[in-house]
């Protein structure tokens, strides 16, 4: 498997991960209770249709249950996409998430990339037919969202929009920006969520997509059962009733990412604007990511080198947003490491 | 999503569950102690590579590393099979599990269908040649191995055999069956092994398969990073060690079908014989799978109505060997059922 991506921490013990975007607020106690009491979930086959879950989302967003799918992490939704709607061609801004390009190759998808602007924008006008669009919405990862009217990507020429909302649980207003009340009146949408970021569940996997009652049929057919596990069914239904979590989140992001940017501007490097829990930064002259990367981890910090970003290069790296005692031990080893040079 | 399975459970508390066919031991203190303790695992990404885990089963097995791939459960890997390698034509036995003919049929191969004969043998004579050949291996629901010797299926005209070995762990002297001591000199050969049966973690999903390393790599391609959460990825790893375990389960499966099917045969239910942890019985004249199965909900037992499995019908159920003291209840509540009649 050729990639990498953030939070491969494997190797390096107790290092604090600025890498990969998952929410660092402590579990809630009732989590952590139900957690250690779920050893017999471990025995039972899981529910194949997430049928609680399932109930719990849908009257929460007002989408048909059959509207929502539930699958082990919103990755392995683009895959299950791709191979159940077999795309003939798909269109890709880049920098953006890896995956997409990843899954619609081994789907044999015509590929076409579109660099985004400089401002890291959609160039509209470059925009090609397709029968897919992959729309990264907060992009990963720039922070930002692509387009400036979500309601003028639907102009476009595609088949299908594939809408990845998995960051945008940490965006102020989100209602304001989510595809989702579009949805009811344009079934060419496919909106991803997942439970991975926001909710700290990366390590259990557990994501969802609204699509049209057609589309879902499609894609259970190729989806094996008792692909979510029980563990994660369970803790995602009491997280999802979490609102003080919730909240306590978006105050954190709120604030500690201006600490961040703040901190990052003094030492000269560049912060792109953000809605949601990460940030992607330029490195000033004479500093590359791999460098940068290899220096705060010898000092136990771990972020995400961005080289390897199609669309970008050494030039950039990404800091997820952590609490104040971390985001202060990252902004003094980038400091150390800026005074030494 | 059209198929009933053991273990649907959903909306029957408390009922003991003889329809899944997982092992019913109670969790070793390591396990729970382990789990209980792994809250931050759910935060952070699991490996995508599994590697620590294909280290232990590498050098258990003395299979290289590359010719191990780990996914979200055995029946993820049937569907991931299916989508890499697209067979144009499978050979399935009947009766058999369900989910090849399923995965099969999504991924649009020519189905060739062989019912077993009256033995539940694979009959030889009639084998057609395929692109692939499931054989299920002891086979669930029969609980037998299909063939004689397992060398002599692979004179058989079949590109690739897929043997699932999900229930082998339960096997007496298993490494005399298994498919692994010939798959050195046998690249046709795909061997999937679960950790969802005889290490009681259906519920968290974890699997693997033995192949050629070129097949692996093909079916990498297809296979979404992260897909083995990090709670699986840590409980097998220490299940696999559990020697103690293991050798309980055995003599408790060896000790209780013995129980079983004499209190079986006493009623005049056919038991047929099974290398592995249940039991397909055939009810006597009268019964009907249904009819059984309903009334033992009634009294807080789940047995498997096998009706819907093609290629058998409403005189069969099949069910778990689960401890002494469950047991003793299913026999009781089947021995009150027939009074009753």
């Amino acid at each position: 498997m050729d990639f990498e991506h953030g939070g491969c921490i494997r190797g390096i013990d107790g290092v604090i991960d600025f890498s990969s975007n998952v929410n660092p607020l402590p579990f809630p106690e009732n989590i952590k209770r139900l957690f250690k009491r779920s050893i017999e979930t471990l025995r039972k086959y899981p529910d194949p249709f997430c049928s609680d879950l399932t109930d719990v989302v849908s009257s929460r967003l007002g989408i048909d249950r059959e509207e929502i799918l539930f699958d082990n992490g919103s990755v392995a939704l683009i895959y299950l996409i791709l191979c159940a709607i077999k795309p003939e061609s798909v269109l890709i801004f880049e920098p953006t998430f890896s995956e997409y390009e990843r899954a619609s190759k081994a789907h044999k998808a015509k590929i076409k990339k579109i660099r985004l602007d400089e401002r890291f924008m959609v160039p509209i006008s470059k925009i090609e037919s397709a029968d897919m669009m992959f729309l990264c919405h907060p992009n990963n990862p720039t922070g930002n969202f692509l387009i400036e009217q979500r309601e003028s990507i639907l102009d476009l020429p595609c088949k299908y929009f594939l809408i990845d909302e998995a960051f945008i649980d940490f965006v102020e207003h989100e209602e304001r920006f989510s595809f989702l009340p579009l949805f009811k009146k344009e079934k060419r949408l496919i909106i991803l969520r997942t439970f991975t970021k926001f909710f700290p569940l990366a390590g259990i996997r557990i994501g969802y997509l609204v699509a049209d009652r057609e589309i879902i049929r499609m894609l259970k057919d190729f989806k094996p059962p008792w692909s979510v596990n029980g563990i994660a069914i369970i803790l995602a239904k009491t997280f999802i009733e979490e609102e003080t979590f919730a909240e306590k989140t978006k105050a954190l992001i709120r604030k500690e990412k201006v600490y961040l940017m703040k901190g990052l501007s003094e030492l000269g490097f560049i912060s792109y604007p953000s809605a949601t829990n990460f940030i992607l930064v330029k490195l000033k002259e004479g500093y590359s990511s791999k460098e940068v990367k290899g220096e705060l981890v010898k000092k136990g910090i771990l972020i995400r080198d961005c080289s390897n970003f199609s669309g970008l290069d050494e030039r950039f790296i990404r800091i997820c947003v952590r609490t104040r005692k971390d985001n202060k031990k990252l902004i003094g080893a980038l400091r150390e490491l800026c005074s030494k040079s």
